[in-house]
């Protein structure tokens, strides 16, 4: 049987999701977990996609195929009892046997917290970015209309990003006080390699005057790297959840 | 000239505030940035008092003497560069030299955060104690006003407390729903050692129906540690807030 399960976990202690050698990451925790409880039957899992070192996940998204017989509400019980303290599962649910957590996602919100207090909140520490300089809101809120809808995003993903295809289609962004919070948030149908951390890099400079509102079209056009605002770094950034038809 | 400061500090890596040999300790990693900042120079603090292993600070206060000439509003500036993360100035003050930063509270401000969530939230592991168990918020806010008042309190702190007189006065316990999680606030002139994560450990009794609201009094007056309930988790423990006159 097929399982979909939601999971979170705090980012802070993990060289990010996927498998490296000698490396702590979530995968490799998840795995591992599962195999003790499959009593040493070596599981795999299939996520959404990767999350990068220090980035965290609210609603991580990840298939496996399992012969145990759980009913779907005991699983998080079972298997947070063998997952680290740093990781834990949300919601398990049985789906058909051709359900695939990465290729049938229909859209993936993202969000960025950026703290604005003066002097940092030693709890959010790890947990957002701690950026206590002025942000004219209007400015960006103007930059978000042009940065949603379909575009190629060259300009706001990392250098060395591997994929041809960088058309990409942002179905909103929110940017929502929360006391001395601001949070972003990116809804879209999928983000290339450090693509929200360079948005978020990008509306930061627009924020302070650095960038023109109205130049990201020719930002966008412009297909290069060099054009947009740096990379923030991975400990504000949340995968806040991943959409599926039904 | 001496200082008044106000301090926070995430108590997850720290074997408590009071130093110890060996051991990473609050006070030890204060005194050794404020040694550097003198350039070698020996300089020890005072605290309003100590907090355990894995207890939260948002506003411990502790006084030094230096012949530094910086600034007020430049010391959290100049002191968190040489501070870990984990700990950060959040403000200093010149004041009078007979000032005594444990001598002169008037009053301490303790919460203790109960996480009511179904499933753990990881990013709130060593911020709350996480207690998924339905509570009667009515019984324990009636336990509440048996607890406030001055009282003899040997029955809610540690059996090997050394402090002979155990007589404090509670000036206020507030009990705050906060999505899913519940705040208990406690005010009063003073705290014995255990005492705030006894009274939680015993409310939460309360809560579930196993202690009666109405026997606090006999509890108190039998002056006796088996009475009371068990002492919760520190982690989910904060020194919030120390009183001084003016």
């Amino acid at each position: 049987m097929r399982i979909k399960c939601i999971v979170s976990y705090d980012g802070t202690q993990f060289h990010g999701y996927q498998i490296q050698p000698m490396k702590r990451t979530v995968q490799q925790e998840i795995e591992s977990a599962l195999t003790k409880l499959h009593k040493g039957q070596n599981v795999k899992i299939y996520a959404s996609g990767r999350t990068d070192a220090g980035v965290h996940a609210v609603g991580q998204v990840f298939h496996f195929d399992t012969k145990m017989n759980i009913p779907e509400e005991k699983w998080p019980y079972a298997l947070n009892r063998y997952l680290p303290e740093d990781i834990v599962l949300q919601e398990a649910k049985y789906v058909p046997s051709d359900f695939h957590a990465r290729y049938d996602t229909t859209a993936k919100e993202y969000r960025y917290i950026i703290s604005q207090r003066e002097i940092i909140d030693v709890f959010k520490r790890n947990y957002s970015y701690h950026f206590p300089f002025r942000l004219d809101l209007t400015a960006i809120r103007r930059a978000c209309t042009h940065l949603c809808g379909t575009h190629d995003f060259t300009s706001f993903c990392a250098a060395k990003t591997e994929v041809e295809d960088k058309v990409r289609t942002i179905y909103s962004i929110q940017v929502i006080e929360e006391g001395t919070d601001i949070i972003f948030s990116f809804k879209g149908n999928g983000f290339l390699y450090n693509m929200v951390r360079i948005l978020v890099g990008t509306l930061l400079n627009v924020g302070q005057g650095l960038t023109d509102p109205d130049s990201i079209p020719s930002i966008i056009e412009g297909r290069d790297r060099s054009l947009s605002g740096k990379t923030v770094p991975g400990h504000g950034l949340y995968l806040w959840k991943v959409y599926y038809d039904n």
